[in-house]
């Protein structure tokens, strides 16, 4: 089937506010989980609880373990615990558990109370992890045989169970609950049945511990194009797997992460939140920015006398501050996302900074320039050429500092094992306004004659 | 095995370094392509090219496999025409193509002319693809049997292929070269071998075409959690399968480079890049950007009077356009975002710019009143209350302004078509030095008495 981009057509949306449920009904017919999914995620609850009610009984949980787990986990919070659990229930259980992740602590235990006992210990277990590690992430449903298992063995167990897990391309072989090698379905394909597994397996199997970070196993899942990693416990037994969906979504999720932290609003993308969630995301990021401006404006309180002089001083300093502000967000950009991707390396770390540095001086000289030239406009009082001496030295000045402070300021984060992308952006605007101004300022009593 | 986080180990620029090699010979020994792969990632050239010749022969093309596809460009463009074609012959074809398309125009020449005669053919058509589509980034090798086969047929053609696909997991049924169904390895393992492989196929098989965007691909293959999405031509013949390892660094590549044009500092990771090269990616965003700084302070150049009069509105400038143009860029990296992932749908637009600026206008106050606040440390020849309401209002006025402005715009570049990651970042910045200033300025003309 053709899929069209799903994000552009929201039909779903249109035909619930026209209240047309008949041709609501067809369309649901026609399209897939998938695609009433991607829809499903952008509507309010209301509406989503409609869609629900619309769709045929076998579809609902299908249509809920293709849904974000944060809308789906709003959604389920919100029904009724007797048919979030029986939804629950059809879903894999580390879909599931993902879902179950994003609703609060007493719908949880609403829920739990009615699903199916034992699903319920398996459910409780992985909820016991960390939502942002392996264990947390990962599926306990994967084929495993034992070490002295043929493979007919392995190959009578795949097609004999009757719900396979997501992942059925690996067979792990583990000897007394330690994992000691895999199989991939096609070499079980490819070997005689009655070989044992043992000599058909490859040994040396890459694999993750439960509490190893999200973003580490999205990294050697990558590395290694791998479909799957084992997650072993801290005894070496292998407890689960972690499968490439749920890579994909990590890495698309912590993408998004460093994004918003870098302009400091939250984590996650807002829209749904709370107004008051959003302003708490927010507010931190501010109060320190406004700090810091609020230091430049009391650092510069001695320039008075220069400022009634030369008026003209005063239009500048927002270009001043504003050009050193970008070129230093562009410099802790770079190294923040290097510093995420791996592209940031002990043994560069001099070089960058003296390229990044130099980098900022030489755009600092070329707008400096013309922002300086610019201002033969407007003087007034004073030697037009001393004060775009002055305008143009200060842009230059302050956008040298600010590529040195903008790229310093993450790799020092980053060595003193604080998150480079949550604090980087107040600490540079803040202190590039203070030191880029404080420099422009004193250029101008140096060079204009005017009192400090 | 135990796989450390990959970036944290340098060791074999340590040992090159030292220029130990024997050492170094014995540790590539004991680590795997992967881990060699990520360290060469990020050596010089020579380094690189010194490393490439310790390794035993058979490993060489692996390393190079595994490497980004940027630096195993830039590598394999430096070496000897011959030994970069011989290399390159070991690849996978997409892997290749990924490869030489790093590679200038004359390089590509002098290594083409000396690969494999078939494999050329095959290469070019790839490369004639657009590198961010579809086409680009398919692979040709898959497994394809025509609808008449037996499920026995297919397995068959599993076991006898000597050198697999990376993806074996996956049958494509095809009639005179139209796509008309799938299979899983599983469920050919599971099923009879004389059965038609037409009764067991699934037949409703999400594809692409050539020219889909890569975006949209990961998109697709990221919602129907696939682990590959077969191309299509515009006939409708199958001409390749994308696969999710592919997927993966497309994910990665467009987040950093998302990530990157919000701040307009390129679209890749520089560090490799020459200098100009960076410099060149900068300049074009910082000139926005000094333009608009330059027009706020000519368009502010009428209220020099005022200035003089009450200089401490000088020192408050930064602060109160700095503070509008983080939460400007607040609000529009959350719609940025939000319109590459997908939670920003048309239907709620006017909800999220409703909320957005009284975001905007509520951080606005919190952060007026503080500021405003502050001024009573230093006011002088005006009325402190009144220097301070000036201040706390042209702070929450600018805020307000901004969170409008950083929400509306790249929904309207969106809408245009032109890319909002790109020109959000200087258009906001600037529109927000102006109207913040103008309406600052404004205020303490009106509230505190002093000349236009």
């Amino acid at each position: 089937m053709t899929v069209t981009r799903t994000r552009k057509i929201q039909v779903i949306h249109t035909l619930l506010r026209a209240g047309d449920l008949r041709r609501l009904r067809r369309t649901l017919d026609r399209i897939d989980d998938v695609q009433i999914a991607s829809q499903a995620d952008n509507l309010d609850f209301a509406d989503q609880k409609q869609l629900l009610q619309l769709l045929p009984a076998e579809r609902r949980a299908e249509v809920i373990g293709y849904m974000r787990y944060e809308s789906a986990g709003r959604l389920i919070a919100e029904l009724a615990p007797e048919e979030a659990a029986q939804l629950l229930d059809e879903l894999e259980t580390d879909d599931a558990v993902d879902i179950l992740q994003q609703v609060g602590e007493s719908g949880l235990r609403r829920i739990m109370s009615r699903i199916d006992k034992d699903d319920v210990d398996e459910i409780e277990e992985l909820l016991a992890y960390d939502a942002n590690t392996a264990g947390g992430i990962m599926s306990p449903n994967y084929f495993a045989v034992a070490a002295d298992a043929s493979v007919g063995d392995a190959l009578a167990m795949i097609q004999d169970e009757e719900e396979p897990p997501e992942t059925s391309f690996y067979v792990y072989v583990v000897d007394d609950g330690r994992l000691v090698g895999v199989c991939t379905l096609r070499t079980l394909v490819i070997s005689r049945p009655g070989q044992p597994i043992r000599d058909v397996m490859q040994r040396d199997v890459v694999h993750v511990s439960a509490d190893t970070d999200q973003e580490e196993v999205a990294d050697i899942v990558g590395r290694y194009d791998l479909l799957a990693v084992p997650v072993l416990d801290s005894t070496d037994r292998m407890i689960g797997i972690v499968d490439i969906d749920d890579v994909v979504d990590v890495i698309r999720e912590e993408a998004t992460e460093d994004i918003l932290k870098m302009a400091g609003a939250g984590e996650e993308l807002a829209g749904t939140r709370s107004f008051y969630g959003s302003f708490r995301a927010r507010w931190r990021w501010l109060g320190a920015a406004a700090l810091g401006g609020t230091a430049a404006a009391l650092s510069l309180s001695g320039f008075d006398h220069a400022l009634s002089q030369v008026p003209a001083l005063a239009f500048f300093m927002p270009v001043v501050a504003g050009m050193g502000g970008n070129v230093g967000m562009q410099s802790s950009t770079i190294i923040v996302r290097g510093l995420a991707v791996g592209f940031v390396e002990a043994h560069r770390i001099k070089r960058i900074v003296v390229r990044e540095t130099s980098l900022g001086a030489s755009l600092g000289l070329l707008y400096g320039l013309l922002i300086g030239g610019s201002s033969f406009l407007m003087s007034g009082g004073v030697d037009p050429w001393l004060l775009g001496l002055v305008i143009m030295m200060g842009t230059a000045g302050s956008m040298s500092i600010a590529a040195f402070v903008g790229t310093c300021t993450p790799l020092v984060l980053d060595r003193v094992g604080v998150d480079p992308a949550v604090a980087t952006g107040p600490f540079v605007t803040t202190s590039v306004d203070v030191l880029g101004l404080l420099f422009y300022f004193w250029l101008a009593t140096q060079l204009l004659g005017v009192p400090g």
